[in-house]
């Protein structure tokens, strides 16, 4: 579904340019918000020897990623967008797939867990060399928001390496 | 996508018993799942001269859904169950549409969740009936979380009320 | 003075369910908040060897039942009643008189104070087995109101007793 | 009913003046205290496109309310007197009529509770400048629960006024 | 050891009635007071590369059972019992032996303690359905702990679970 | 000893003003700083079925009188004075012996501390009468320590009286 | 600028005298928001081999002077009036000059803080002189806060004095 | 007034480019400096119906703007300026007018503060784009100060969109 | 049952001599761990005019003993033995008999109590002169651990002294 | 004044023993209480550019000694002791003077107190060196104040030290 | 020694641009672990009148750059480096000398200090600009930390400074 | 580099006896001031499948070494001496070698830190016994840092056992 937009963006970058960079932004408010309930989901559903500590281990990632949502949602309001944070608009227009495990040992969620990790962090990188050269407020948003998800890939990836 | 079970299920009330509900209560779950999602949609999306106080007012609403997922979801795999929190099984699943509404005024957002809150509720009390006969640990897990909801949807009535 | 109802009541009980019930808990309504004027009444009151220790002991106790107040009252207007916190109304309703002490022992306040929690917990009790067949939430609600008040009983019986 | 005194006072005023003043403010005690009840029914009965600002406004008034409740009380009791804090004695003792509306909206609830608390304050004021001659501390007790009330009183009024 | 009973039991239910139930309860505390005990012991005698994890996870489970040792022993007493704590007549009443293992590895720590949890969930749940016909509030402090209960045996069943 | 002063006061009412008020706190400042000590003096040496209330009812006293203390002393320096908490001087200038009791039951102890507190408070409300005519700072600092002071008596004399 | 008034003051002393009040406190309003500006200034620009002592001291009084600018600024409110936080309304009304340093030692810096305290504590305790015959309200409000004015004045000079 | 400096900057930019980056950073701290006490200025003038939300959504938004003035400052000293915080100066340097509303309805401030975040934020991205060539610290502070002004008038925006 | 030991111990008193005092520490943690039953035991069956404060007082006492069994059984871990923390083992092992009363008086409780502790020091004291010459992290835990024990000693001595 | 004893001592020491310990404790208890009377005195009365720093400095110092001197009047009584905290009987009892400056420049205040801690500290190892052999619990209790004590004396040095 | 390298590196940057950053920030890494150790040493041997104040101030500097080795460390780690927190590998990498001073005055110490920051914030801007090209995920974290130690270098030169 | 002293040291031992154990207490300095940053090196470089749970395990650990190493060296100052935290005086100092560990399973690098382990306890341990002559203060200090590092040694032990 498109993007409703307001009569105005941020002061001194111009309507057009904020309301192209919120209909960038909309496409990783969907790939976080779809972050956020993988997390969950993972949290639930693996099982093992090691399963106390990843479960707890996930409860900040979900509460950090949510909050990620939160920053990306209010920008594109910011801008002058409308947050779509819909599931069936999310589904719609993602990429990707569902995650693929349910119930399953700690280390095939973790490999999997790191997939994602990775394919979000592209994109995100994707979109952050776009919006720099017009408007360093939000490539300075997506940069902190790389900083925290690279950060919780390398827990995951630590768990899988030997 | 049908749930996976584990070879147990809570003590004392038999396998099959345990995963039947553990079935029921995923419907609940996705439809918590969205509502959580609604609402931080609608926190980003509603304009007009109250928006700060019906702002703030939906984040606590966001924060106790999201504990009742948790729960949800707990109960289920406690009862042996595989609870899934994956977008594309959730709107595979449901039986309702997107919720209508991007930026819009106040009420015109109030009268739209009242109608979301009204429809989670019949079904809580719906499953609710259900599994008293057979659980009465989930049938109080469900009656605390009719609860809650019933006193988030007088909130947002006593703003519709004159 | 009778009650106001809106038009609504909680989904799935019916509109007449639920106004009737909101009706049996304005009664509690009236019982609980002249509770907690007398628990504090009595914290001021009470005199003789054990003065401070039972002082102090009825905070946490008025504390509670004014939580219990806000409860019922929200509860009334979920159902879509109208709750009456007046005390000219509270004074007309009651079927009980004024507490009998002002300045005594701390023995004869708390002989006194036994009395009292006993019928506020026999006419919650009578008001719990009327809403159980019909809303399990409301019946939840006064179980639990019921567990705190007989704690509180006790914690006196526990002085009077040898 | 008449109240009871102790055979002491504070010391260096004389127990008659003690009493006296005891006398006066058992009168400030029963207003505060229908204060503090009008203050929960409104929190509970107002509706309307601004109800949750109003209902949490409320909350916070009447938690300092009881506070001051408190202090009147224990201020009796220190000065020698007994203080009542009955629904029944309240009632029979008072010079005004119960609060007048139920359910209704935010602006009529909020002009009525702007008259309670005139009267409130010039009643406050007036036993101020009695005791003032006879017990400086009972004097700036009364200040300061006059300065909290006038508070209130002025948010009330920004609402109301155009 | 026989219960000794006061005078009294909780209003509404009969002497009789609220006797018998505290009887019943009695089983219940002793149960609950092994487990806590038992729950340390793992703490302490755990060992394995899982050491740190589920050494602390057992200790908010400790924590959490304490509080429903006492919850059940102000219940028995609340109904007019005499709540017995001691270790003696514990061991005399029970029905089970000492938890067999000292230091062990995690795995087969863990796999006794999901037995320990499954006796005492099915014995709670048996009381549970005995005195659900006579008193309510007993029947719902009961539900709340077989609640917990069960959360706790799901996380040590993921451990096993492959 | 002769107090020393600083060759300021505070603005606006003259040295010779200034440097007499602070000469009158010096004595209210011994009075308290006795006071503390008495206090924890009391708090080790009461026995008695009423041990522990006690005991711990005198551990915030001591907590706020010593409070007052400091507030007396940066008073005196703020004035100009150099306030003196040193003990030979307070013995020497002091009017009252020392307190009377040493290892004694809670009752007898508590007569003591009234009387103490009446002292106190005289010759506090005294002072206060004195400087209110040239700097009403220091007056409201008095009469918020009277109201304080008083409050705490009166907690004592509630366990006297019958 | 002239004050605008509202149609109404607080309940007791007269609409003219209320008015009255406010007008003299926007004076003590602006003196109060310079002096939060000066302390912050200062707190920049100090140097000297005691920069992080005095630095740290400044902030305390800055956030206690903002306090007492928004409890200034609320009483005009509540009094009928019409509060001026404006930096040109400031600069035009006031009857001093800019703080006369930047960069300088911490014993020059305090040396002239010392003098803005003092001109400050003097206007305050003349319209505190002023509104006592009306409004004991006002009046205390105004001694709560020389009090406080009175003892930063005392920290500053502790420095100064040798 | 002409800024003063001291004979450093930060390490690795020269002392002349860092002194220049000071001195656009002195405009920048006016503007925020005169933010925060316009901000105040509102929370105490607004009224209307949606008084109470519009009064405290001001008070956090106070808070940060002071902060960011903090750090606006230290930010100069630290590059070897002299921050000025004096409202003389504020007022001689700056290039806007006073606020121009005193007591008026929620929407007309609104839209007044609207107005005035505007201008700060074109100013701060003006002095953004110049001090990013030479010094990313500084470039980095501002862009993290605009993230929060942008924020914070889209809060605004959002009560005057319909 | 006799002691498993690990084929460590800390490092610097040999084998053989952490393991003999593993082995005597097993005696004091089956006695504390007694002692934290004994004080919940009596804390819910003691009633009579000091109910609630002597109710109140076991709770902190039951908390710092359960911390010291913590201790020492994580100290015998450390020396390489094996902690019992079982009833069973503990009713073998112990050389005294149940805590002789139920419900009763709180006098006739602290009295008993009051020997319980007076074993537990006794025997504390004991094996501390055992360890001392070999261990001196040992002996110093042990005396933090009688240090502890005495002062609750004095408490309850203190209720029981005339 | 002669000590009063109880006809206790802490188990395993003989009463001849714990009472001699007793009265050793009195005479380090009255050097403790005169301790933190100083430490307030000069937090009240230096002056000079370094004023703030070590104001603020001495308040920790007091409030730990006040800990101090609580923990070893409440080892006296738990000894069988009285102890005594009576002004009269500590300058009675002392074998020092007054301490001997009142307003005055800080290194000489901290000049004197260097000495003040000294004599304490010289006192304290002295009574711990004769206790040890007899109540290690009483030696532990005067190791930890000497540690502390000294730690405080180091923060005074090093004021001093060039 | 030669870092270690994991076969992964972050999203999108390419395995060599990863490996050679984590290589720059090692020495970095080294840098700070270094001034941790050096503000600490400097906390322990400063000496004279201005001690306490400096000592204070240098502790929160050590945690926050605690805090940014931590950062450094863990960002190595993502980047798929092996980085080394080694004193021995520290001391034969480094390119400086010991710190020169132990005892001696805060001036001297301060002044050392200077040139320490000047050293380390340096470097930081040199390799900032090395990894901007690349990565701007590792140059944002190098922007924030030489913010941090800019503005403590501020502190200490205010020290300095006359 | 050999150690400066003053010309003081703790009040009752001789300056000499001082001097010699500050002297023996810098070896222990620079042994934990080594270990606390092994351990955050361990935190970085451990891989495998528990790594959440150790990575987090050693963090509590780093923070009490850190409190550790600060106890020590202001131990050394208070005894007279300087003590050092430099990395180039521990490198020369220590007779052990850097930890051979990078990145490496979680297993690999609990065997190791075990050894570290075992040497600074053993270390402490000879140090304590060296000093206990002489002053009681520094080897309780000694005795509580053994028993912390003893108590951490386990918890590591505990993985490595089977």
């Amino acid at each position: 579904m498109a993007q409703k937009y307001s009569e105005y963006t941020v002061p001194g970058i111009g309507q057009e340019n904020g309301h192209e960079i919120a209909g960038l932004l909309q496409g990783r408010l969907h790939a976080l918000n779809d972050l956020q309930l993988v997390l969950k989901h993972v949290h639930w559903n693996v099982v093992g020897p090691n399963f106390i500590a990843v479960h707890e281990m996930l409860d900040p990632q979900t509460e950090t990623v949510r909050g990620l949502v939160d920053e990306l949602a209010e920008r594109i309001a910011t801008l002058g967008g409308s947050p779509s944070g819909l599931t069936g608009e999310l589904v719609s227009a993602r990429s990707w797939e569902d995650y693929p495990l349910h119930k399953a040992g700690v280390q095939e969620h973790l490999a999997e867990l790191e997939k994602v990790y990775t394919g979000v962090v592209e994109d995100h990188r994707d979109v952050l060399s776009k919006v720099g050269q017009i408007d360093p407020i939000t490539e300075d948003l997506l940069i902190g928001q790389v900083k925290e998800l690279e950060l919780f890939q390398w827990f995951i990836r630590s768990h899988l390496e030997r």
